[in-house]
């Protein structure tokens, strides 16, 4: 059958006008936040129901077309990419929140639902859904699912794995799959539920998915720290931690708080400089709790770990004190930043960033390293910026050779190449730094119990 | 090769004397709490290293034969049995802690950690393993995670899975994986590690886990709350679980209260008798918590939920009002109890039960029902007592029906048959009430991924 063929017959599967193939929609919904890989899709199709993704997977099956999973597009790793000629499946029309149950405390969610939606319809009934990221306002709930976005809350709440009750799947095999049904306890054999979490498409689509909600957190309160050096900021995170539960504990460095306060629009927290900054967040739920934070603050001035502090009084200075950490990246872009997110276990993080440091210090002394990261989970965002006399090409090159640094410090630290950004296409070709050459075998062997012809993202995770 | 030829090689893979064959040996180890099955194994085998489990496993799929995982032997769903002559694979020597990390909060514990061992372990560190269950003090770690155990405390801390960081596995090919490495993020394709949590040891050997620990909880209280009817438990439950973190959420009915008082060591929580009694428990960090908790009491009262209700004052009677739930269990074994495990969706629970109830009531009107259970997360313990002038077989002949009709009624409100005593061979023909026939085939073949040969305790969760 031809191309054009193909693309008349999938048409019949949808509503009219719900396959697109004009320029502008393929350049559009075939790529993510990535820019390494030049959208090149055949196809934009638009399912309204489960019933038609299942008729679109077992057409693709029958014609072996690849297909690849569209939610809000904003990943980091290049996993919704279409650039090799596939159909990309887009749930922008499912996008409709099913079902909230106030008693199970779930929402029941179409794929396409945006996660704000989702933060705003928990909301409105006195709930709260706890996973929450810089892309909340496009990413969609089928994304988030495909990735296991974590986020800024993780230390507290955990990743979106924890947050999924139950989700109907449309396997790569066209199969429609209702997993664990939305209980809590259900010890009925293995848990498929969570192979289709972080598969980023791979074994097929996340088409509906009851997610948990929370009590609303209250009056939340942040401290942000100046440490002496980075070892100090981990008894701080321990004193702090064994007391209070943490609903975030992020850490960055001078040179990133630098460049924030360069705007102009975010006030220092304090005048001491430091080179490292805590910043964390509790429910000061009461007037001792909030007592209790100063006295743990105090103790770790008293054991010089802590050079200065200060704590929010009022939601605006929350915020405030939230911008210093929120800016950083966006602030960060204008320098053309070689990016990385990577992972080990937490009290590996200092003698890791350190090596890292001396590193890339040794080989390219001109480069400014700057770090930010969630630190209470063990994840870090190295950020090398781009000097203003070098020329983009030979930036790269040498960012390349980083790379390799990086990954094999990530591996002699028993760490992983990828925190919560995922595989996709940008870190495939690393994957064995962190998984071993046996655990790649089983999961491809799983992919083909799911996807026997491969027609599911193919080339995300695994080269094909 | 002859058993006696088979046996003997086993042997040249262990230390001296780490092979028993003698009767009473595989009485005891080829059986778990379970009583439907007759213990035969051929032999156990009591591995002290990864690399003797692994020497273990190869040499059973050289010689095609059955292994069945050992751990506490406390199961319920006779997953531990070995009843036609296979090798019992014990974990009583592989019982060290090998590492305590107070700053990642992790322990990492060999299979045959005795659950209660790794709860005093974090104790001394100030820190807190969160699930406990009855079985606690002969339990051990792989056998929790084999089982994804819950227990009293899931509705706060969740199951097994979340505590399980990383663990080493031994597949049934014989390959040794180390899954997640311990990270708390780590988007590096699927999470293989879920897949062996829950997987009753048909997929492979846990053989080594790094369990997470938390902060202790500060000043534990219970209250115990005495409802009108049962629809009045979900109202309750909603009224707290809005503003407060609750531990636990337990009920049990009047028969059950009724049965516990009955043994004369237990006090009676208050004098209003009623149909229904909620459990709940949360740290009461400060006095606002407890004024906050005294006052969703008294709307409760208001509304007319709540009876009569009373709250603990010291750790005295915090244990004793524990006593009036955690007593049933062993209290009515007396009665020879039809025992089941099932859950729904925590606001089904009350349609439920009275569906189940009208059902026992009309086709035997003889039996006593007496229900408790987790009702926080939907799970429900249901026990019918055997009516004293009734013969065993009798009783046992009609509960066969009621299980039909039990499974039945979990199928119609899209529950688990087993909430979270795993499927094993006594729920394995049930299977597909809770799984349709296309998620029972996946399955199948994820096993057939890690266990090539179906060597990996056959007949458990699937029919060989």
């Amino acid at each position: 059958m031809t191309q054009a063929a193909l693309i008349e017959q999938l048409k019949t599967l949808v509503e009219p006008g719900k396959v697109l193939t004009d320029a502008a929609s393929l350049e559009a919904y075939g790529k993510d936040w990535t820019k390494h890989f030049a959208p090149a899709p055949s196809a934009i199709v638009f399912p309204k129901s489960i019933e038609q993704v299942q008729a679109i997977v077992r057409w693709a099956n029958q014609h072996q077309v690849a297909l690849v999973p569209s939610g809000g597009r904003t990943g980091l790793s290049a996993a919704a990419v279409a650039a090799n000629g596939e159909v990309v499946v887009s749930f922008d029309y499912m996008n409709q929140i099913l079902e909230l149950n106030e008693f199970d405390r779930t929402a029941r969610c179409q794929a396409g639902v945006v996660t704000k939606q989702l933060q705003l319809a928990a909301e409105e009934k006195g709930l709260y859904y706890p996973v929450d990221f810089a892309s909340s306002g496009s990413s969609q709930v089928g994304g988030n699912i495909g990735t296991n976005a974590g986020g800024i809350k993780v230390i507290r709440y955990g990743m979106t794995r924890n947050w999924v009750a139950g989700m109907k799947v449309v396997t790569g095999a066209g199969e429609i799959l209702e997993l664990n049904k939305d209980l809590i306890k259900n010890a009925t054999g293995y848990d498929l539920r969570q192979l289709f979490i972080g598969a980023e498409g791979t074994l097929g689509f996340v088409v509906e998915a009851t997610m948990r909600l929370e009590r609303t957190p209250k009056n939340l309160t942040a401290m942000v720290l100046g440490t002496a050096d980075f070892d100090a900021v981990m008894p701080v995170l321990h004193a702090f931690q064994s007391k209070l539960d943490l609903t975030a504990f992020e850490f960055f460095s001078d040179k990133a708080l630098a460049k924030v306060l360069g705007r102009g629009d975010v006030p220092a927290p304090f005048e001491t400089e430091c080179p490292f900054y805590a910043l964390l967040e509790f429910e000061a739920i009461s007037e001792d709790i909030a007592n209790e934070a100063l006295a743990i603050f105090e103790h770790c001035v008293e054991q010089g770990w802590v050079l200065d502090g200060v704590m929010s009084q009022s939601e605006q200075q929350l915020h405030n004190l939230w911008k210093l950490r929120e800016y950083i990246s966006e602030t960060i872009s204008h320098w053309t930043p070689y990016k990385n997110d990577i992972s080990v276990t937490v009290s590996k993080v200092p003698a890791f960033l350190k090596d890292i440091d001396a590193i890339v210090e040794a080989n390219y002394p001109d480069f400014e390293v700057v770090w930010f990261g969630h630190i209470g989970d063990g994840n870090l965002h190295l950020n090398i910026l781009k000097p203003d006399a070098m020329d983009k090409d030979e930036f790269f090159a040498k960012c390349a050779t980083v790379n390799k640094w990086v990954f094999e410090t990530v591996e002699r630290y028993n760490g992983s190449i990828s925190a919560e950004h995922g595989v996709g296409m940008t870190k495939r070709d690393y994957l064995g730094y962190s998984r071993s050459p046996a655990e790649i075998a089983c999961m491809k062997a799983v992919k083909a119990v799911f996807d026997p012809n491969g027609i599911m993202n193919p080339g995300k995770i695994f080269a094909v």
